[in-house]
């Protein structure tokens, strides 16, 4: 897989050994990630809005119900800024300006582009219910038009992109490599628990998450 | 405790039922959560930028290296934005329109206030190893000054604050609730796994943390 241009927003100044700007890196954060923390411009001052995203190809996608502030800063053709963040770890070293945190994380900057199309939405929207159960698009009440007239689906092209990742033990100054502290990491992961089901169904219902 | 007063940018217009203002509220998302998403304006356009942050009563505090872009663009006199999100789980409806997730999250708006004088970045640095293991910042190698020097550190005050929360199970639509697909939560927390020594260390080093 090839690598993403590095532009001026997305060259890495500080710690640039932790920039990562090719493909498969940058779709593999994406694809593990859960929520996206999403900038844009209201008012003229940035707001950052958390939401679910998914990946189809070289586009990330977010929704929004039609109307709201999101969905019209979203639409106004002013570049946004969409981060992913995966917090791997904290980084305990001896001093506590060497302290760190592990993580990968993914920054996309894009105008984002409105899908209009009430057959590539719903196309577009199953992909994100089979990225949380595959194989569960099929089995829910389709979507009305209505529902996906009321439903306004971005597109944010992955071409001005980078990812950020750091790992592994603290880096302490050689000097401090004997204080008496205990150094290391806390490894930290978001994990799913066994799924708890509405209790307004019937037993053995297909569509249920594999844990 | 007290509310936080509700403004033109916190006020909750999309789902308000979901918008909380009270101290306690805002207080216990912060303190659970662990890294922040700030929105800042670079080059006249939003930038959204992961970063530890932690709590010291009426203030949120970020820090970053003195001389990056992002410093600079929190020392501008702009009004910046700041969101911590904590995922609680994957709703599945019987419509795909009625999926959701549960969440808490907090969003904050504020002018961030540099902390310019050195003895107060040492305390408030301190405050941030604490939060990750209580009784550490005693015991690690302390600031020099040239660190301290290095760190910026900013305070943004908790005054126009809200947060957002949703749990529970789906809210389907009544007629679909016969619908044959599986409907549940997943439940989705970020979890600790034991602390990983760094190699380099006698054995029985305090400081070290609690799992």
């Amino acid at each position: 897989m090839s690598d993403y241009p590095v532009t001026a927003q997305t060259r890495l100044r500080r710690m640039p050994e932790r920039g990562q700007y090719d493909q498969a890196t940058v779709h593999a954060i994406l694809d593990a990630g859960t929520v996206a923390h999403v900038g844009v411009l209201i008012d003229g001052a940035p707001v950052v809005i958390p939401t679910a995203y998914w990946r189809v190809g070289e586009d990330v996608l977010v929704h929004a119900a039609r109307a709201t502030r999101f969905a019209r800063a979203l639409r106004s053709g002013q570049r946004a800024s969409l981060t992913v963040t995966l917090l791997d770890g904290w980084v305990l070293a001896r001093s506590g300006f060497n302290h760190s945190v592990n993580y990968r994380s993914v920054m996309l900057f894009a105008v984002p582009e409105e899908v209009e199309d009430a057959e590539s939405k719903n196309r577009l929207l199953d992909a994100l219910i089979e990225r949380i159960v595959p194989g569960r698009a099929a089995l829910v009440r389709p979507a009305t038009a209505k529902e996906l007239a009321a439903t306004a689906v971005f597109r944010l092209p992955l071409a001005e992109v980078s990812a950020k990742l750091r790992s592994g033990p603290p880096k302490d100054d050689e000097a401090d490599l004997d204080w008496p502290v205990w150094a290391g990491v806390i490894p930290l992961a978001l994990t799913a628990a066994a799924a708890q089901p509405d209790p307004r169904q019937s037993a053995g219902l297909p569509g249920r998450p594999p844990l």
